[in-house]
Order: structure tokens, then sequence, then C-alpha cells
């Protein structure tokens, strides 16, 4: 683990990270010795530290650390925090605190193989996203409702849960972004009042681009959900993951969502 | 600052309290050496913790560690942060991980004494609060509403910021709770969908009980709010603050206000 560029597994108890959930961050897939889609991320990153007001490291110093951070290393997780740093007491963020960088590297989690080839059952949530359009999008540090949602299940058969919003909207999955097929139409839901836009999402809309297939950012229910053709969910770390089964729903077959994983797979950044 | 009992002012950099806000904390008043109203705030944490199913440090040996970090100490402003502590990654949190204490001791922020006799100036927050039931109440690490309000006003003139909801009914202040008095009725906002329930609302609620004065707990917006005879704020370290303006609107007078501030104050435990 880096800190602030040194070899460290602690930050400071007053870090407005820890007090407030004041920070971004990241998690990549090291693959190969690489860190795949690093521009996507990068880019991300910049957005959701400047949605904060938060001033983002420059990418050269940042990728020399995440290089020195993996060096030898083929595989794995690797995590970027970017928290406002410690400053005074109270809530209001003065401008001339220093950022705290936390960088680390964990094994890659080891999922069953049916999970990406067959598709996986989901646990639709209790717990719904609440509506908040300046926080909405923001991979942030306050992640309390994702943390309830996951504690909704242990059956180790069920891979991830479905949130929905306040509203009865489909909107993603606790860790992953959520895509269905309808009429060979890709949509996914849209994310200006809660939810996480991860780059694995904006992916998959780069494939729909690069086939000529639209792709709608819309609302949808769970009606409309469970009338699809395929649905899926992406990640980061899990790459694509077909839907099998929902609320007793069953889908066999997955033919566009393998198609889009692959693409996923091999595409270069 | 006392980490799990130990003297170090810094924590694990895979706390879940960093990774996701998963924790609750408290901000008491330490004065001529003694911890204000610890009874309620031991309650609320304890509370706070079973809402967020974390396991609360026992209050006996809390209390011994709350002692001997403010030693010699006469006056300050204590805080208390219990996090979910360090686990494996992923946001659903397992039963087995040891709970992590942060008790920190820091100077009372001294504020113009007229903020307390003649009333403050209110900014009226352009960020709404969330509804989110689950969270609703609870003093938790979950904070950036909070730091992104407090962010829209540089004014020092300017004491506390006012926030909505959605549905634009009035809330609290950015880190106090909201009373107003209309015709003899106290009345303070339901936080049963967002905002956090602090002990010194909690105090007033005993002292309009123990002066036969009815307080009501319910819904209004700012109409009403700037229609109030008296309005108020109140938390751990301020007491109570009348409030003098918001929006245009100039309150003069604030007899009872200024009445149970004195009985805030004064009141033993």
């Amino acid at each position: 683990m880096l800190v602030n560029g040194v070899l460290s597994d602690s930050i400071s108890a007053a870090d407005r990270g820890l007090l407030y959930g004041d920070g971004v961050f990241r998690t990549l897939r090291l693959a190969r010795g690489k860190l795949l889609h690093w521009p996507h991320h990068y880019r991300k990153l910049q957005q959701d530290c400047a949605a904060l007001l938060l001033s983002c490291p420059d990418p050269r110093s940042l990728l020399a650390e995440l290089e020195q951070l993996v060096f030898g290393q083929a595989e794995g997780v690797v995590k970027i925090v970017v928290t406002r740093g410690s400053g005074i007491r109270g809530y209001a963020p003065t401008t001339h605190t220093a950022p705290t960088r936390i960088l680390s590297l964990s094994p890659l989690p080891v999922y069953p193989a049916l999970f990406s080839t067959e598709g996986v059952r989901l646990h639709l949530c209790g717990l719904r996203l609440s509506h908040q359009p300046r926080l909405a999008g923001i991979k942030h540090l306050n992640r309390l409702e994702n943390v309830l949602a996951a504690a909704e299940w242990s059956d180790t058969d069920i891979a991830e849960g479905l949130l929905l919003d306040d509203n009865d909207n489909v909107i993603e999955g606790t860790r992953s972004n959520l895509f269905m097929l309808r009429n060979n139409e890709l949509l996914t839901p849209d994310l200006s009042r809660c939810g996480v836009a991860g780059v694995q999402r904006e992916r998959v809309m780069e494939w729909a681009t690069s086939h000529n297939r639209p792709c709608r950012i819309e609302q949808f229910r769970m009606p409309e959900l469970l009338a699809a053709d395929e649905v899926f969910l992406v990640n980061s770390l899990i790459g694509l993951w077909p839907v099998r089964e929902l609320q007793g729903r069953i889908w066999g077959q997955h033919p566009v969502s393998l198609q889009i994983q692959k693409w996923l797979n091999h595409a270069p950044d």
C-alpha cells in the first residue's frame, strides 16, 4: 500500500475521508502486469474529483506511483482512494488542504467460471437508493447504502444484489452496472439521480457505438426488466456477468451478452 | 487521540470507516473537566450502532478511555468515532470484524458571544437532503451532503446553513437541529427520512415535557418557518443559537429561546 507515495498501511485518523467520506475511489484490474483501461479510469477519477471540488492527483505522478505499487506483480485488484486530506474541524472544505492518495493492491477475487458463462442469480434488494443529483454517478466514499444492501443476503449462490430507487426504477447492482436487451436494443438505467456510473458501463456504450447498435439511457422498472431478452451486469473486476435468474425469471441464453463480454475482455484501451 | 485504547493519530488505510463511511460518530463538549450529557450521548451511540448492525463499545470501558483522553483538561471538543473496522474486501459487512474506536480531543471552537444572545444569520442551502429512511436520524460517517452544503457560503457573518429536503420540507442546519415557536407551541422537523437527530434536540424535548409545553414533530416548509415567532438551532457544542436572520426575515426578540438556552446550559444530566 502506498499513502501519498510512501509505503504505509495507515492514514491520519483526522482524514476527511474517514470523518465524512469526503473523497472518491476507483477499482481497477491488474492483468498480465497491465492496469486495464487506465485512461478511462483516470478520466473518471478526474470527473469525480471535479464534482466534489477535490484536486485530482496529476496523471503522470499517479501512474508512476501505481507502477511502483504493482511492480513485479501480474494479477490483482488495484484500488485508488483520493480524499480531501486532513483539515480544520468542521464540514466546510478548505481549499488549501492537501488531498490524500491511497493506493493498494489486493489479490483478485475468485469467482466461479460459470458466473461468466451461464450467468448469475440476483437478489432483489429491499433497500432503495436515495435521490441525490449532486452525488449521483460519482464513485465517492459515502457507501453505506451499498453496505446495507450487501448485508441483505448471505447465500453464496447469489452473486449480486439488484438496487431500485424510491420510485421503483431499476438502477444498478450493489457493485456493478446493469444493462438489458430488448428487441436488439441495449438499455441501461439513467444515473442522474442515484447510482455509480462505472468505467465498464462506458465501455459497453463504446461497444454499442462501434457495432452500430443503439444504446439508450432511460428509466425502467421491474416488469420491463423481467420482460427483457437478456440482462447483464458489468464492472472492472468481474468483466461481464449475464443474469440467469431474478425473482423466479430464468434467462437460459445470453448470445449478445457473451458477444459484448468477449469484446470487453479483449478490446484494447 | 486514542485509537482502540492506544495513543495514536492514525488508523488502518483498510478501515471500512474510510473505505465506505461505515461507522458512526458523536461530538461532545468537555466543560470544567466533565463530559456533558454523557448518558444521552452513549444511548444515542448505542442506537446508531444498532441501526447499522455495528457492535457498540461497552459503556464502562469507553468511559474509562474517554477519561484517559481528557485527563487534566478542562475544556474541549471530544469526538468519538466507531467504525466496522477492517475486513475482507467488498461491501458486505462480516460479523467478525472488530470495530475501531477513535477518540479525539480538540480545542473548543470560539464563536462570537452575540451568536448566543442576539442570534445568528442563516444561509438557505441550495443542496437538498435526500430521503433514505434506513439512514435517517443516524449520525453516520456518510456526510458528503453536509460537506457540499457547508461549501456553499464563506461569509463568516453567516453562522450556519439551513437544509431542506427534496419536497421543500425544512429539516435541519448543516451541523445543528432546528426548532420553531408558533403560538407558544414548539415544533421541530420530522427526521424519519433524512437529517440527524442530535442529543440537544432530545434535550429540548425534555425541556418541553418538564415545562408542560407541547413539542410537535412535524413537516413544515419555508413559509411556515418564516412566519414563526422564534426560530433556534441547537447542538452539543453551540448549545442554543437563536436565529436572527433568514432570507430577509428578521427576528429581533427570542424570549422563549433564551429561556430554553439557559435550561440547556444549566440543567444536570
